[in-house]
C-alpha cells in the first residue's frame, strides 16, 4: 500500500542587503517596523563586537519598547562549534525565548555563521538578520545562505542553508577592525575578482591602499561588488550542485591550512595561501599565464596577505588534511581553476571541478 | 546603497510512504535503484532495533555492492539530545562520510527524529529515508517533516523541518514491539481520530483488541489512516502557521508530563493523559459532551493507556512545566479543542488555539 505526500511549493527567501555607514538606526527602524513578525530579539555577538556595537544596538531596540537580550560568544573562529551553538540555545531558553523570536547577528563571519545556524534550528527555525561588522562577513557571509559550525574533523561541515531576512553591511565598523582582519576580508574580495570580475581585480590593484586606509567610497564599492559577484553565482545554483563550486577557489587548501594552523591563521590569510596554491597549480595545468599568477600574488601581498605556507606548518600533515574537505567526492580531491583572471575554467555541463592527484597538489605545496 | 537578493523558487519535497510487511527488500531495491543519487549509506538505529532489523538491512545493502555503516544510539527518548546528534555526526565523519551520503533511519520516533535532524545539518543537508518500525513512528513521524531533539529546558525545541525521500512503514515490525510500546503508538492514532476522523474513532472502538493482537489488515488500515489524516492537515500548513496547531491536541500537557516523569512515561502514555486533560477542559468550556469525553477515556483505556496522572508526579511542578512549551505565545498557554469527536473547534481565520489561564488547566489537572 502506497501513500503519496505531494509537497511541491513556491518559497520566497528574497532579502535586501543595505550597504552604508552607521546603520544601527536603520536596523532598529526595520525591527520596530515589522521586518519580522515577532517582538522578541536575541542579539548574538562576540566579546569584541559586544562593546563596540552590540550593546548600543540592544539599547536602541529597548528604546523602541521591544524585548531583547544579548548573547555573547568569545571572539574568534574557535567559537564556531556545536558546543557554542548549544550555549546560545540554552541561554536563549533560560531567558524565555521560544518560537516567537528573531535572532540578530551582530559581528563578523563567525557570529553570522553561528547565529544563522542557531536561528535555523531554534524552534525548528526562527527568522534572523545579519548586521555584518567586518569586510569578511560582507564579502562571504552576506550572500548564499550558508551557515555552519566546525567539528574537530572538518570545518563548516555541520550547518544548513538559511537565508536572513535582511543584511546590513556597515562600512563604519571596518574602522575598528585590526588591519590584519581587514586584510583577511580582502582575500575573499580578491577571490571574487579572480573568479568573476577582471575590472574589480584592476580596481583592487589600484585601490588596495585606499581600502586599507578606510576610504569610504572605495569600501562601499567593493562591498557592493562582493555581493553582486557572489549573488550572480549562487542565484543560479543555490543548492551547490554545479556552478557554485567556483566559490571554492582557494578554499580547498585554505580550509585545510586554517585547521592545521589551529586557527593561528585567519580565514582570509589561509584563503590567500590557498589562492596562491590554486593559481600555481592552474599555471602548471595551462589554465593561467605566469604573468597573471604573478599579478594575483602581488595583489595578495599589497593587501598584506601571506602567499607562502608559514614556517611550522607541516606540508605533509597539510596534504593529508586536504582529504577531509567536505568537497571530497568518492575520496578524490577536486579543484576549480581561474581561466586567467575574471573567469573560471569549465570542464563540462555544470562541472567546474577537476580531480587532482595528491602528487600534483603536493608538488605545488612543497614549493611554497 | 541597497542590493536585492531575489530568491523565489519552487521546491518539490514530495515523497512516497510504503505501507506493508517485511519491506527490507523494497528499501534496498530503492537504494540500489537510484532513489537517492549517492552510494554511501549511514544506517542509524537504536540498541533494540539494531539486532532485530538494522543489521539485516546493512547486510542487504552491502550485498548490492553499496557502501554502508551502522550507527547505534541507546534505545529510548533520552537519546533525543544534541549530544547524541553530535555522536552520530562524529562517528559518520570518522568513518569518512561527507556530503555524498544518505541517512537511513531504522527505528521508532526517536531514531527518525534524531536521524532526520542529523541528515538535515550534515554537510548542510544530505538526503534521508525513514524505515519506521513502530506504530508511533508510523503515526507521528512519517508525515510532516518535523525532526528535533530535546534539551534540558524543553522537548523538541531544537530541530528543523526536513522531508524524507521515502518512508517505509513495516507492519511486521510491530510484532516485536512490547505491548506497552504498541499502546503508546495507539495514543497518536486516537489523537488523529479525535481531531479529524469520527469513522476511524469508531473503527478503533471496535478493533483495538485486534490491533494489539497484531491483526494485519487492521494494522495496515490504521497506518494508512494516520498518514492520510496527518497529511491533510500538514499539506495545508507546512510551516505551522495555523491549522497544524490542531495536531497539538493532547500534547501541551503530554509533553510536559513526559518531561516531568523523567521519561518513565512513554510519549504515547503522556499524550493519553494529555488527551484526557484536553477533553475534560473542553467539556468545561462546552466544546464536547460528557458522553464523548467518556468515549475518549474508554478508548484510551481499551488501548491500555493511562488516563490519570500517575502517583509521584507533582501536579504543581507539572503546571509550571507547561509554560516551557514551545507553543507558548507571549507567555500565555494555548490549547486546541475537539468539537465533539472527529473535528476541531475553530476560533478565527487560521486560528485553532485558545488562551487558557493557569487556573482553568490547573483545576482539571488537580482532579486527575
Amino acid at each position: 500500500m502506497d501513500f503519496r505526500c505531494s509537497l511541491k511549493k513556491t518559497v520566497d527567501d528574497s532579502y535586501d542587503i543595505e550597504i552604508g555607514r552607521g546603520l544601527q538606526e536603520s536596523l532598529v527602524n526595520d525591527l520596530a517596523g515589522g521586518l519580522v513578525k515577532v517582538k522578541k530579539f536575541a542579539v548574538v555577538t562576540d566579546s569584541t563586537v559586544e562593546g563596540l556595537y552590540a550593546r548600543k544596538i540592544v539599547s536602541l531596540i529597548r528604546e523602541r519598547g521591544l524585548s531583547t537580550e544579548l548573547f555573547v560568544i568569545p571572539e574568534g573562529e574557535k567559537s564556531k562549534t556545536r558546543a557554542m551553538k548549544e550555549f546560545v540555545e540554552d541561554s536563549m531558553l533560560e531567558k524565555g525565548f521560544r518560537r516567537d523570536c528573531c535572532v540578530v547577528a551582530v559581528g563578523g563571519g563567525v557570529v553570522t555563521d553561528l547565529a544563522g545556524f542557531t536561528a535555523g534550528t531554534f524552534g525548528r527555525g526562527v527568522p534572523f538578520v545579519n548586521y555584518a561588522t567586518t569586510l569578511l562577513a560582507a564579502a562571504d557571509a552576506s550572500v548564499g545562505g550558508k551557515t555552519a559550525v566546525d567539528t574537530p574533523l572538518a570545518t563548516n561541515l555541520i550547518g544548513l542553508f538559511n537565508q536572513p531576512k535582511k543584511v546590513y553591511i556597515d562600512i563604519d565598523c571596518w574602522k575598528t577592525l585590526p588591519e590584519r582582519q581587514l586584510s583577511s576580508g580582502l582575500a575573499e574580495t580578491i577571490k571574487h575578482a579572480c573568479l568573476g570580475d577582471a575590472e574589480l581585480f584592476r580596481f583592487l590593484e589600484e585601490n588596495t591602499g585606499k581600502i586599507l586606509a578606510g576610504d569610504g567610497p572605495a569600501c562601499e564599492y567593493i562591498a557592493a561588488k562582493n555581493c553582486e559577484i557572489k549573488y550572480k553565482v549562487v542565484m543560479q545554483d543555490e543548492q551547490e550542485s554545479g556552478l557554485r563550486e567556483i566559490l571554492n577557489l582557494g578554499h580547498t587548501v585554505g580550509r585545510a591550512i586554517e585547521t592545521v594552523s589551529d586557527y593561528t591563521l585567519l580565514h582570509g590569510e589561509a584563503v590567500a595561501i590557498g589562492l596562491t596554491a590554486q593559481a600555481r597549480l592552474g599555471q602548471k595545468l595551462g589554465f593561467i599565464s605566469p604573468e597573471n599568477v604573478e599579478r594575483i600574488e602581488r595583489l595578495l601581498e599589497q593587501a598584506k596577505l601571506p602567499t607562502r605556507i608559514p614556517e611550522g606548518i607541516d606540508r605533509e600533515v597539510l596534504i593529508k588534511k586536504l582529504y577531509t574537505d567536505k568537497k571530497v567526492r568518492d575520496g578524490k580531491l577536486r579543484f576549480v581553476f581561474e581561466k586567467e583572471i575574471g573567469a573560471m575554467v569549465q570542464f563540462g555541463e555544470n562541472n567546474y571541478g577537476k580531480q587532482i592527484s595528491e602528487e600534483e597538489i603536493g608538488a605545488v605545496l612543497r614549493e611554497m
